[in-house]
């Protein structure tokens, strides 16, 4: 038993949502497939100031609401199933959705990315137990502790800097000699007197009994090994593509995100991709949010076999 | 006497200004010129319904305040002033507004475009309330609606069809006796149910009273009129980019729009441009703010000469 719709978009973060809303006012009959809960890296945000038509600060609380609205207001389909299986066939494509089938003439791959792991020994066990990859979830637990934050990007002073406010002090550890991060959380980091920073060090273990107690950090230049007593691990090296399921139906470039051209078709005629499983110039709720747009209408003009211009 | 700024920004609309906000996030000291108001295009708005992260239905003027709090809140200059004339000299780019002068290192180009007006009687009146400029954005106001599309291009074809699956009937009304549109797009326009065409019909009038309630037309070769009652008036007749004044200094296409990149650079590598006025898939209000926060991270990169990861 098989159920056909025109467009199956996978994945409810913002560009998905945004591909859907999109669809359903071109007159696209689609369904969006989301295994967890409709929002994304919504969920593990706390305000929002860069996102332009909202307000300064809006809480992603409130701007969940509104996206609920859109689902709510426009009737748009969440299916609560994970896509585990895409197949292209003559009518179109084949999806398996934990055991549900469903025909398509067209797949929108809104999957997003996930939070890359350090891979070290301790790291695994210690999850929920003093190991974080999102401060502004978990940043609350630490209060008045130590804690390490692993990284040396944007994103790694930026949970230094949150974090700074609710622990006793911060270590950011950072395998190379310099930071890669925007100049202004630079200087606001180098400011805080209860962040300290370990260049060339690379975190070797996650060690503790029944929760974190400290990481064995090594330096790179040395090679010697040193025990930081602490009770969370921030990790922020970066975010994979959840884009395995893909990897024999779409091009991928060596990171695992999907190639798309700026239609966002990917190198099948019937499958776009957009938000953060693709490769794009700049990873943002906003440019998540005009990538979804885009694959909808390019949807709409391969699946209804009609142009429309911008 | 002439004031050095790092980058300059031309226009004020959701593009422009979302290259303010990511700038001014970034460290980059910027102006923003816009001679007229903020807001662009959203100042002729009535409600959004395709914009995720607001709820659905939302006020333009809402939008414009949000905007202004991001103005305000990040405190982002705004020179009320048009500029006349870019030069590219050696230190970077000569900027008139108004006979006030700026070096800057860099400038994003967001200057908008003006859809094509009829010029009748009631146009301007109901703007946002049954007269519109762009199906994608504003179709599905008038689902089960009877709607007319004013045009002969391909642009126009494109709306009637576009709105075709919405509306319960489509009057494309053109003042010639054959469409200028591609043989393909009149096929399938040709094979519609729902659309009416009327050549040689020349608009005079809309009329309602909250809203459009009718249309007045006269026949080119009989000089009769009529009178067709419907909800939506969708003049099609094309859309002019505002960039005259960079014709010398960037590429544009035929159509005036400015080439770039998938970076947004011009062919000059310290010259953007986002939104409107550039060529591209999709105009609307969500990519034009995508837009601008790529052009300013990209304007970042080669401002300061830095890496930031995306």
């Amino acid at each position: 038993m098989e159920r056909k719709v025109e467009l199956g978009i996978i994945g409810g973060g913002i560009a998905g949502l945004s591909a859907a809303v999109y669809a359903k006012r071109s007159g696209l009959e689609s369904v969006i497939f989301e295994g967890t809960a409709i929002g994304g890296q919504l969920l593990l945000m706390d305000s929002i100031d860069n996102y332009v038509g909202l307000g300064l600060g809006t809480k992603a609380r409130e701007v969940l609401i509104n996206l609920q609205s859109m689902v709510s207001g426009l009737d748009l389909e969440v299916i609560s199933k994970t896509v585990n299986d895409v197949k292209v066939n003559k009518e179109g494509l084949s999806l398996n959705a934990e055991g549900l089938n469903y025909l398509t003439k067209g797949l929108i791959i809104a999957s997003g990315a996930k939070f890359k792991r350090l891979g070290v020994k301790g790291e695994g066990d210690f999850i929920g137990k003093g190991v974080s990859y999102c401060a502004v979830c978990d940043g609350f637990f630490f209060k008045g502790k130590d804690v390490a934050v692993i990284g040396g990007g944007n994103n790694a002073v930026e949970e230094a800097l949150y974090l700074s406010d609710i622990a006793n002090k911060v270590f950011l550890i950072h395998r190379r000699d310099k930071l890669r991060a925007l100049s202004y959380l630079q200087k606001d980091l180098f400011s805080r007197k209860n962040i300290e920073i370990l260049f060339n060090s690379r975190v070797k273990e996650v060690k503790g009994s029944e929760a974190v107690e400290s990481i064995n950090i090594e330096d790179t230049n040395t090679g010697q090994n040193k025990t930081l007593p602490l009770q969370g691990v921030f990790i922020a090296i970066g975010v994979g593509p959840s884009t395995d399921i893909f990897k024999d139906l779409v091009s991928r470039d060596e990171d695992g995100f999907i190639v798309t051209d700026e239609n966002l078709k990917t190198n099948l005629e019937q499958v776009w991709a957009c938000g953060d499983c693709r490769k794009r110039p700049l990873r943002q709720l906003i440019t998540a949010a005009s990538e979804g747009a885009i694959a909808a209408i390019s949807a709409y003009r391969h699946i209804k076999g009609r142009y429309i211009s911008s």
